[in-house]
């Protein structure tokens, strides 16, 4: 299929170069000429703007993009996608971005005649260069099966979660969700390490119990429990601590516009700006662990 | 084997009543007249006072109360377990108390000659019902081994968590973290519905991403997504507030005591002290969800 | 002075008022007819549109709005003030926004030539009806000196807070610190009458303590320790529950935009949400207490 | 009067030392040596034991300890206080104990024949050298009016609080909320600086409105802006954060017995147990500013 690539970055670019070797035919776009480069390399063709590019003969667009910001610039702007791209091609945001933005950037493609899928990811750069993504995805069901075939080139669990929006909704649902129980299960396994217990032990006794969770029996936070974890090499690769700050950011954001309480969101987004603030946001989030220092000294 | 079991409770009646069926020989002690009665019927056999029971010939004594005080006074006071027991006679407390307490009166136990394990159980009254419980376990490895053919008589999942007091520092770690899981299932739960998302397809994607845990996989707190969880019928039955409510006393005590913050952990136990406040302390405690009204009426 | 006033509504209209009284020209703006029939009796002149009180022989004009997005399409639309302003016409903000926004307007008023002062006060309907409103004020120290007259007509306490923007911050900094002390007042005054305490002999020991705060000595939240304070009148009247919120989300907005953590504030923001969903928002902010009902029926 | 004072510590020696300077007999008892021998040069007489203290013709005993297990041992065990000591003499703890515990003593010595006052301080080791503490008292009206003489000779703000045990309810009632307050300001301030404020004009704005607290006007937090604060001097001296955090302890396990939510003060107290556990316990507790790094770097 002829398909438009916007946003070449660390996620984007690996999940372009899976569509190439997956035989399409990709027109990309970036304002990195390096990532461009790459792309061209592996047998893209690069377009010199984004007005280009949806002009050109596209049958989808897909956009990968830092922030809300970016997203509502290169859908709705004057030398924007909307402004040149015909009706017909169907397209697809994969950034994560506050669902009331994703809305509000689908009602006006919708406006405009082009169907249009929010389809925001997880599963890391590792997953992304490995084509085993989750694609949590908000749109028709019509549009969501003709996409799926494309989406399945760069991932493997692809999910239909409703109407326009719900990708981005069931992204910050979970990612808050992933926070606090992060933060609970180094709570409960420094508790007990400091009161004596084997990590290793107490960690096997969690993982079959009601305390089980992701982050107890799969990303386990303590040094050493799980050889596969980052904890288990100083906290490096895996999902920032400040990529989980922005997603708290726009699950707070999203449950003021909701008015909804999220008590424990709320206090997750402030413990992992106080740890980022401490100069750790680039440590992966499981890092959060080292913020309760107490309790080994003394 | 000659068991002595003192507490016949909600749970320990249940749990006696399988050492029975067991073929095991019962003396057992309770306040209660009632209790002892069912028991007795059962085929146990009744001793007046504490004292009469330590002295019994009983190789072992089980003893499932409902706090630390009880359990202080029960093996340490002048007409208590350890003034009348023989040295021979191995002890087991399945009552949930703080860690320190249980590493007290084991401390006693040990000097005066006896062998002691403290085995707290999680699975609620059914699980004492149906022989499911799960015990987790502190003391030596081979008085471990020595228990478990009468532990496996009441329970299904029995794991050696280490030396004395271990058994209760993994159970504390443990519900401290199912709180702050079951909390931040309901905080995700609502903030997707709020946003306009099927709780069902919700549940399903957290249950298939990074935020799955057994609050949202095995007991979610929103009422019709799981037919089994007291969710879909009004939160009676199951572990109740008040009692998770004590859990959490106990992790923030012990915290408290090894200088350990568990920031979300006291925020979780702050929450179910409002809410049973409310009058909701009989309740199951995924009702905590009730908590989050906003968001749906505006 | 000819002045041109936007915004009449609970405050913006009796804030007109007093300039109506102290001799002032006014031409005022304002959806609602009542309220700007109200004026005109009083002795103003109505204008149509907001183009046409831009374009009046007015030497200052200030607006009084609900939020940000009004503020910014009022000032920045193409039908809004600086479209149709002349430079030389004085421009005062009273709305509270966040601090970004009122930057941003700023800014734009200062490329189209006109002074501009972001203005937000406190004191709420009562103080804007007595002319006795705290007004915080960011901009030019003698754009400050020429507004200080007018300020004055309408408030008692005049504060000069720096650049433009910080009118803004002040006002968001000092009502996040209220809404902490207040529930922090609530939970002591609750805890101590819970232990046994009379609410207004630990009121006046705290008063002259180190717990002494505003809320504690000058609007203490349990019912009849102050005759004037809303707790002895069910909660009406006073600055609402919805009103605080929102300037707690104001807070964590600035927060999170500047990357400062503000546990406390995140965690009042939830408690308000939470009180105000349990459907208390139109009740005055220190009634936060009612969230606590525990320790009393028990 | 002939006085026994018992616990010469930090708090308890320049207290003592004041009664001797205001002409009262002392007989003293203290584990330490040199905490005795200077209180003997100043002309009190030793006691070898806390029996022979007691069994001394002393009217009035007063005791300064660390916590309840010393409170309790000191008057309850079988080598203490009310075991040697006549009815006809009155008791004083000025320890900072929980009122449940306090209470406990209380009743004891009532039974004894003893009348008991609990008199907690505040003002600190400043305080307590000048003679110019802050005393709460429980107790009943007759005996605190008898005691009053000698509490105004080491202290100049005796409050009664009613009766036994509401010294120490008061005092845990104000501490938490003075912690509250004290990282509330610490939050306000540091928002308003990251937000381009000035400190000192900041202070002096929200000392004049409705976040002015004794933590804001008195004991500001940030760095420069009270020349007599212990922010101004590196944090050294003042009331450290392990005594507040001892405090913030008593306070949580008050409300936990009492039922009584107290959601700040949780987590103030988890805040403070983080800050100490990071290393700094010995810090004035108006540090905990020092926990919020973030804002200033990014």
């Amino acid at each position: 299929m002829k398909i438009g690539f916007l946003g070449l970055g660390n996620m984007g670019g690996p999940m372009a170069l899976n569509l190439v070797k997956a035989g399409h035919q990709l027109t990309v776009f970036d304002l990195s000429k390096p990532a461009v480069d790459q792309l061209v390399e592996a047998g893209a063709t690069a377009a010199d703007t984004i007005a280009a590019l949806a002009k050109s003969d596209v049958e989808l667009i897909i956009t990968m993009l830092p922030a809300a910001q970016h997203v509502k610039s290169v859908y709705l702007g004057d030398e924007g996608l909307l402004a040149h791209v015909s009706p017909k091609v169907r397209l697809i945001d994969s950034s994560t971005i506050d669902p009331m933005s994703a809305r509000e950037v689908e009602a006006a493609a919708s406006k405009h005649g082009n169907l249009m899928l929010d389809a925001p990811v997880s599963g890391g750069t590792g997953g992304a260069a490995a084509g085993t993504l989750t694609f949590m995805v908000g749109g028709e069901q019509a549009d969501f099966d003709a996409a799926l075939p494309v989406l399945q080139a760069m991932g493997k669990n692809i999910v239909h979660c409703g109407p326009a929006g719900n990708g981005q909704v069931a992204k910050v649902a979970n990612n808050m969700l992933l926070a606090i129980s992060m933060i609970g299960t180094a709570e409960a396994m420094n508790l007990g390490v400091s009161l004596g217990m084997d990590p290793k032990v107490l960690a096997g006794i969690i993982n079959t119990s009601s305390g089980r969770c992701w982050s107890s029996d799969t990303y386990n936070p303590y040094p050493g429990v799980m050889d596969s974890a980052p904890a288990s090499r100083g906290y490096s690769g895996g999902f920032g601590t400040d990529l989980m700050l922005k997603d708290l950011g726009l699950a707070t954001d999203a449950a003021k516009q909701a008015r909804q309480p999220v008590i424990l969101g709320a206090l997750a987004q402030q413990l992992y700006q106080t740890f980022s603030g401490q100069g750790n946001g680039a440590l992966d989030f499981s890092a959060i662990i080292k913020l309760y220092a107490g309790g080994k000294d003394e």
